[in-house]
C-alpha cells in the first residue's frame, strides 16, 4: 500500500510499504477514506518528537471503513464506517476507568507515533472496541475527521478544563486550528465575551466569523493592556493555544482572581510562572493531552448541527498530493490554511 | 490600650496606643481574649510586606468578646463571644457572592495589614456580620484561635483545592503549622497514604503522631526518588506548604498524570514550571489565599471532636510576654514551636 513515511528529521515520503495485518484479536484493519495533517506531525517532521523512529507511518486522525476485524472485537464488523480516535485505549486499566484515555497503560497517543498511523491506505487500530466510533448515518465524513483530535482537544483541554460558564469572559490566545476548535466549542456554554488574540489579521477575521466577540492583534503593542481594557478585572478563563512562554505569560497576566488558565499548547521548554503574584489569586491552571472521552458528545453536537467542524477545512487534496498538502500546511499563515483534508479517491468503498 | 505595633522593618513594640472606636454602623469592637502569631507576621516584621505601614497594630487571628456593636450589626451583640476570621468580607460584592471572601472588594486580608489587628486588647472588625463567628457553647477558646486562619488555609487551599479523595496518595511538602493543618484536615477524606516531607526530624515525628503514614526527610538525598518509591506512578495530590522553588519542584516531579498540585506556600519569586513535561500530564495546579468560607464546617468538626486544632499549640504566653512569644515563634525550629497562644489575663470578661 501507499503511506506517508517519516524518514528522519526533515524527511518524509509517500511510498509503498507493506499493508498492516491483525496482530491481536482486539485489532481491526481500517481502510482510510479521509485523513488530515496535525501540527504535531509538523513537530515530528522537524525532529522534535524523538520517540518517532525512522520508517514510521505518520497520522493519528481519520475516517475509514473496517476491512477486517479481530476475533475479539465486539462493537465493530467488516464494512462499518468508523471515526478513528487519535487516542487508543484498552478500556481496562486504571486510567481508562477514569476516562483518562490519554494515559492508557496500553495505549494513549500511539498512532503515527509508536505504531504506524493513518496517513496511509490502511491502518491497524489496536483495542478497536474502545478506540473507534461508528460514523452516524448521513454524517459528513470530512467534518468527522475534525473529531479525531482537534475538536476533542480544544473542547476538553480548553473549554472543559477551563470551566467556561455562561456569562464568562473567555480569552483564547492563539487562533490556529486548536484555538478555533476551542472558540467553536466554548460557544456551547454561552460565555459573555470571547476574546481571541493572534498575530495574524486573517486568522483574527476568521475568528470573528466563528463567534469571537473581540479581537486582539498580539503583534501590536501590549496585548495584555488591551485585553484587560475589555474586562472589569481580568478574564474568567484564559486559554493558551500556542505553547510559548510569551503566550503563556499573556494568560497569567490577564486572569482574574478565581479564574482559570487552561494550557493546551505543546511546550518545548519550561515557563516562568509568576507565583509571587498568583499564589494569592486563587487561580486554577490545567494542562492536558486530549482523552477523547467527549467524542460521543461532540458527535451528537455535529448531528444536531450545533457544531460545524467542517468550517475549519480550508484545503482538500487527494492522497497522491499529500506531499503538497504537507507543504501547504507547513506554510499555514501564507497559505491561509487551517485544516487540510486528504482523501483516497481510489477507494471504491468511500461512499459506502 | 496595649498593642503590638509594627514600627518598620525589624522593629515591633508592645506599647500603649489609642483604643479603637466604631467607624461604620457595620463595625464592632472586640475585646481580645486570645490571639496568636502567624508566619505572615514574621514576613511583615522582616519588611517583606510593604503594604503594612509603620504604626500598624499586627495580628489577624483571635477570639474575643463583643465590647460594642454598630447600629447596623444584626448577627452579634455586646457580650457575645466571637471567633475573628482573618478575612474581612462585605458579603455583597461579586467575590463575596461566590464565597471568594479573600477577594472581597471592601475587605479581604485587611486585619493587621491595612487596618489595625488583633494583637491588642481591642480590635475594630468591619463588616462584622460577615467576618465573625459565634463561639459555640463550651468550645475550647484556644482551639478556635486556630480556626481564624491556619486551619481554613490548610483545608481550603490544600485539601479542597487539591481535591483529596478516599484512597488517594497525598504528599504534603513542608511540616510547618500550615502543613500540619493540611495533614489533620486531609484525614477527613480518608486518603490511602499521607506522605509528609520536611527537613526537621522533630516536625516529621510530630507529623507521624498527627496521622502521616510515611515521612521523608528532604534534607537527605533526593526526596523525589523516595516519594516516588512509595507510589505506583506518582502521587494523586502534591501540596506545597513552604513557598520555595525547591519545594514547588518536588511537587511538580512527584505528581502523577491527572493529579493535583495545590500550592499554599507564599512565594517571594516566580518559579520554573516544567510545562515541557507537564503539558501532556493532565494536571491541575491551584493557588489561593484562604477565603475562610469553610469556617462554619470546621467549627462543626471541632464540636464533633473530628478535629482537635489545639494539638498544634506548643507555647502559651500572657500578652505582656508577647515580645518573647515573637522571639520563640521566630526561632520555631530550635524552640520546637508550631503555634503560640497569647492570652489577656487581665480581661475579667475572658470566661464570659
Amino acid at each position: 500500500m501507499k503511506a506517508l513515511v517519516y524518514l528522519g528529521p526533515g524527511q518524509i515520503a509517500w511510498k509503498t510499504v507493506p499493508a498492516p495485518s491483525l496482530r491481536q484479536p482486539t485489532d481491526v484493519i481500517v481502510k482510510i477514506t479521509s485523513t488530515t495533517i496535525c501540527g504535531t506531525d509538523l513537530h515530528i517532521l522537524k525532529g522534535d518528537v524523538p520517540t518517532v523512529s525512522s520508517g514510521r507511518v505518520l497520522g493519528h486522525e481519520g475516517v475509514g471503513i473496517i476491512e477486517e476485524a479481530g476475533s475479539a472485537v465486539r462493537a465493530f464488523k467488516k464494512h462499518d464506517r468508523v471515526l478513528i480516535s487519535c487516542i487508543t485505549s484498552c478500556g481496562k486499566c486504571e486510567y481508562c476507568k477514569k476516562q483518562m484515555y490519554a494515559h492508557c497503560e496500553d495505549g494513549g497517543w500511539v498512532l503515527g507515533h509508536l505504531i504506524d498511523g493513518t496517513q496511509a491506505e490502511y491502518v491497524r487500530i489496536p483495542h478497536a472496541d474502545n478506540s473507534l466510533y461508528h460514523v452516524p448515518e448521513g454524517a459528513d465524513e470530512e467534518a468527522l475527521v475534525m473529531l479525531s483530535d482537534i475538536f476533542p482537544t480544544g473542547f476538553e483541554i480548553g473549554v472543559l478544563y477551563g470551566a467556561v460558564k455562561p456569562g464568562d469572559v473567555v480569552a483564547i490566545i492563539g487562533a490556529g486550528p486548536i484555538g478555533m476548535a476551542t472558540l467553536l466549542t466554548a460557544r456551547f456554554y454561552s460565555p459573555g465575551k470571547i476574546i481571541v488574540a493572534d498575530t495574524d489579521p486573517a486568522r483574527l477575521e476568521l475568528a470573528r466569523r466563528f463567534g469571537a466577540t473581540h479581537l486582539v492583534n498580539t503583534g501590536e503593542g501590549d496585548p495584555v493592556d488591551r485585553i484587560l481594557a475589555l474586562t472589569r478585572d481580568g478574564v474568567d478563563v484564559a486559554i493558551e493555544a500556542v505553547g510559548l512562554q510569551q503566550t503563556f505569560d499573556i494568560c497569567q497576566r490577564i486572569v482574574r482572581p478565581g479564574g482559570h488558565i487552561a494550557n493546551i499548547g505543546v511546550h518545548g521548554k519550561s515557563v516562568d510562572l509568576s507565583l509571587q503574584r498568583l499564589w494569592s489569586q486563587n487561580i486554577t491552571l490545567t494542562t492536558g493531552l486530549v482523552n477523547t472521552n467527549t467524542t460521543p458528545m461532540l458527535l451528537k453536537t455535529v448531528q444536531s448541527k450545533t457544531l460545524a467542524p467542517e468550517q475549519l477545512i480550508t484545503h482538500r487534496f487527494d492522497s497522491k498530493e499529500i506531499m503538497k498538502a504537507y507543504e501547504v500546511f507547513g506554510n499555514a499563515a501564507q497559505e491561509h490554511a487551517l485544516k487540510v483534508i486528504i482523501s483516497h479517491a481510489e477507494h471504491d468503498g468511500r461512499q459506502a
